[in-house]
């Protein structure tokens, strides 16, 4: 029996223990993709307690706990700080295989040094060892981040943002972690939703450009893909309900819309097609990866939209017949020379199969393995569905070249997430070198470990030092 | 080597071992929902053979046959009881990884002591040993439900039904088990089925209520749910081709094939979302569960339906979008305050992660996992399958709140079902721990192994002892 | 460790072992289904070196170097023979995980005694040593299959094909392997691709029917079946984007496009559902068996189809609404007394469990298992694919009666694929033996192994030695 979050915490054979602990564990973190905030970067946020550090921001913690049956006010509500973290650490226990247990004592143990295990005897200790280790000057958002290797951070940012933190880290000689923005215009692409237009407004002023039409809309993008350029980016993101390709009057779409007309949901798909193909053909001027994130059903449970808002934890899986439109998405961007590097993400895992076969249908000379299937994503975020993702990839692409992990979180305590796919990519190749499959060859095995912990990533978006 | 259905059958590490023999085997057996007869456990129908008790009614052993090329004569026809029985012994034992090996097995053995392996040439001593065991007094239905362990059986009832077996069984204290019904309205709501309209006049007469609209349809109904809960129905149950949730005019379609008229497929779609929404939120208010069983296709072969009717084993999986309108469903009852507790069934095993993450999106305080994706059902009920369920469950909500297993058969020998997830539950709990991802706490796994065999859904369905 | 390509690879115990090297290594192949060139065949062809044999039409290759980066003129362009084996060497460490890594050096030990790991390094002795086997006499397509122990190959031929050198090959009784066509009038039902007319007047002139409307059309198939039929065709073979089954005028359909106008994706739908009814029926009337192979997204790059051509490397699986489609054609050919012994492949691995359902619900006394699903197709044809093919399929049907393998392959050095999938179904059920969930019974494992690896095939297919 391993013991509970031993150094040799997943990784079952002898191949896969030498793996992790003499290439992967070492590698720095390139985190190219996250939510973190640069501002509390450059601030150099403290926290003063579990909750705010934990909870206080945390979805994927908010879900554990409504599954149990807590009362809201315990959860997003009035509660107190403390009282909230003591109903989380009650219904820990019952998450039994659940990534948020292993993540949970990742944390606490890298971070606070805690060996044990968190439940509701626990919780007052934790509590208090918690409070004292994040009273300290070193843990800080920068301190956590150097702490935990990181070479370089992709925060997630829109077209209208300054960018004023970012240009401040830049200039911090002080700080060694490269924090880039990514470009995530969602807002201007999503028609179809209520606060459209407004958006609009914002992104003409900002841009500088009056947006009266789909060509100026363009304009107005184009200028802040040059902006974030020239601060930094080189990774844009797309977050889609489902993939969409759909001709038509995008234009006339376009009018529509900003005379205060709802459009169809037709309409919105041309809308989006014609945007992204604009887009994507922009990245690949600049040398750019595209992500596209898709198949998520946002916002399932109206009564509590209303009462929280998006992104607080009520979204879930939405499978949708989104391969025949990706698959034209990009033959058309291919055909007209416009497809940049791309990274694929489905939030259907059964989606799995069909990216792996149809990157090998697109890729190019730019890059090995120019169009990539991103790291299993939210909620397969997991030891199955990261070896599926995985397991999938390597039979139907080369494993060798995948760019590798990100943490997409919001929360400064979760590179321990790299450390977590790290020991689940050494296990499945440790398997197979132990079953025969793969020679053991450890020079072979430390360039395809250590490419895809780090330089895999570091090559595909043309990484550079600060 | 394990030894076949050895006491340490399917435990393929120590802590399986000692979860199962320690804390499983020994829990009583809560089968919430089942198809058999409350007649015949009033009346304590006795088996002659293994024919009778485990050929006669069984169309999971049908299908074996038939994919072994046995003709209907031998399965469904005229031939003798023992022929079949000799036929499906030769085909037993190609079910190589097929759950009906081990289920003939698991029965074999508990209920009529045979150690050894069912095939061709040891079918006539199986037969005979069956014919001895069966003809004790205390093989009838109550011997075997009592020799299993059974604290509560949940049947599956029309709303036409008399309950006049409940009602006997609950005042016979002789018998400990709990006999409750279920109420199953899928007669009522499928408006484009042959029958829809002499089931209607049918539930006029035993509701008392003059069905001419949908209001009286609804009122019907609501006196049927009321006396069902008077005879201790807790539970209610759907079966679904796929998930239905369309707007539309309900009140305008059953008037039209009250009319004799053909509705259409949206149309129907329309009528079964409303009365969907109806019977929910009367569940709501007593307090009861909803089941949801979708995505079957149902009599694919008109050739053997015309033949041999529903349920005789020509069934499938039945992939359809259904995804989205469940979400919406769940949408609609938990805006207007009216979402019962809820188990969601998918036949298709692509659905798990789907269904996974839903629940967690309408969860509330009301239990511990008020929303629950039900136990690998049907086709899946074997152990990929319940692996599969039990691995996506764990991963994307709270196993430790899983309601558990239930047989869904309409045979008494099928309790040692339950034995069967037991141990697949044990030895997938059990690997976690072996490989260090839930720590060895024996307090811990206990109320998880007993919660999800038994008290969880004790808690659940507020069961109480006779 | 099990070393890389030692005798028991992919054998993780005892059991798998020796099933493997006591029944299922010595069994001949029966490769049912493949696109070799009888021609090819029949001369003996000879080939010059690992280019010649290996790389210059394997599309799996292809998309290994293109997920690398490779330039095309390295693939399919100008690039020197040896130069394009050197970077197809570089490509395959970085498959780790791939089949093709297996494939490759299971092919190199068995046909030419290479005992090594082919990479850049080792790359120019591989070269040397194959040129030098390749030299000898028993090294061409004869010698290849000889050494291969193959009892039976079945090819695929278009309708118009003379069947020349299969007549050759039948009369050639030097040569023991048996050689037959199968029938796969794709062309003949792609009405709504570009060149349908110019390959409907060959038919014309092959048949010696003039063809002028649907009646005509398959009178002509019918005689191309009986000629087929006549040079030993037991098999045909329907390759679709998707399943369909769509009423409608399938005669108006082909007066439309017999007049040069293009038809609607319903209409094709129409006409390619009467024409599979049609050749069904037919097949039916003779024992032979009916392949489906749906579910592929083709030629999604049209940039690259343009320059290439189909079959290149570009296809990719094409996920789409299939199930209801096939399961009504099986129906109304059920219906009918139509249906004939029928192979089921879906290249979409989520289709799995739908269909080993639905071949349940339509079998028949013609053969144990007359329906079947088919062995892992194409992408999934690696050992996770065949793992999940193998249990989805034993969980829900008989996996005694499995037809088993099948290289679909274009070269002569793939029946290694055949060891591959036997090594993978002994690890199987191997595991499950050693796990207590089928008795060591030598006699049944015996015949379950041998069935699937030949013997069964073997009588479902009808088959005779020559």
């Amino acid at each position: 029996m391993i013991k509970f979050m031993s150094s040799d915490f997943l990784l079952s054979n002898n191949t896969a223990k030498e793996l992790y602990h003499n290439y992967a564990a070492e590698m720095p973190i390139i985190d190219y993709h996250c939510h973190v905030s640069p501002k509390e970067i450059y601030e150099d946020r403290h926290f003063n307690n579990l909750y705010e550090v934990w909870l206080s921001g945390d979805h994927y913690k908010w879900r554990i706990m409504r599954s149990n049956g807590v009362d809201e006010r315990y959860i997003t509500g009035d509660a107190d700080s403390y009282e909230k973290f003591l109903k989380f650490a009650e219904c820990l226990p019952k998450a039994i295989g659940n990534p948020m247990y292993h993540w949970c004592h990742l944390e606490l143990k890298k971070y606070f040094g805690f060996d044990g295990v968190l439940n509701a005897d626990t919780a007052p200790t934790v509590w208090e060892l918690a409070k004292q280790k994040l009273s300290q000057k070193d843990m800080g958002a920068r301190g956590i981040i150097e702490m935990s290797n990181v070479a370089f951070i992709g925060t997630t940012d829109d077209p209208v943002d300054s960018l004023e933190w970012h240009k401040k880290l830049a200039e911090d000689e002080g700080f060694k972690t490269v924090v880039a923005p990514s470009f995530r215009p969602d807002k201007a692409l999503n028609i179809d939703k209520a606060l459209w237009r407004e958006y609009i407004a914002q992104l003409s002023d900002v841009a500088g450009t009056q947006i009266k039409n789909i060509e100026t809309l363009k304009e107005a993008l184009k200028k802040r893909i040059e902006f974030f350029a020239q601060n930094g980016c080189v990774v844009s993101d797309h977050g889609l309900d489902y993939m969409v390709y759909r001709e038509g009057d995008a234009a006339a779409v376009m009018q529509k819309a900003l005379a205060g007309e709802q459009v169809t949901a037709e309409e919105a798909e041309c809308f989006k097609t014609e945007l992204l193909l604009f887009c994507a053909a922009e990245y690949k001027k600049l040398g750019w990866v595209m992500q596209l994130h898709y198949n998520c059903l946002r916002n399932p449970n109206s009564k509590m939209f209303a009462k929280l808002g998006a992104d607080t934890g009520f979204d879930c899986i939405g499978p949708a017949p989104s391969a025949k439109q990706l698959a034209s998405l990009l033959d058309e961007l291919e055909a007209n020379g416009n497809l940049p590097k791309t990274i694929i993400y489905s939030l259907d895992p059964a989606d799995n199969e069909f990216i792996d076969t149809l990157i090998g249908s697109f890729q190019g000379v730019e890059a090995c393995g120019k169009i990539q299937h991103g790291s299993a994503w939210w909620f397969n975020d997991n030891k199955q569905g990261m070896r599926e993702q995985l397991t999938s990839l390597a039979n139907l692409s080369l494993l060798g070249n995948f760019v590798g992990m990100l943490t997409d979180s919001r929360s400064f305590l979760s590179y321990t997430r790299h450390e977590y796919f790290r020991r689940i990519l050494c296990d499945l190749i440790g398997g197979w070198v132990e079953n025969g499959e793969y020679p053991y060859d450890k020079n072979a095995l430390e360039a395809i470990i250590k490419g895809i912990c780090c330089n895999n990533a570091k090559t595909y978006f043309g990484l550079e030092e600060k």
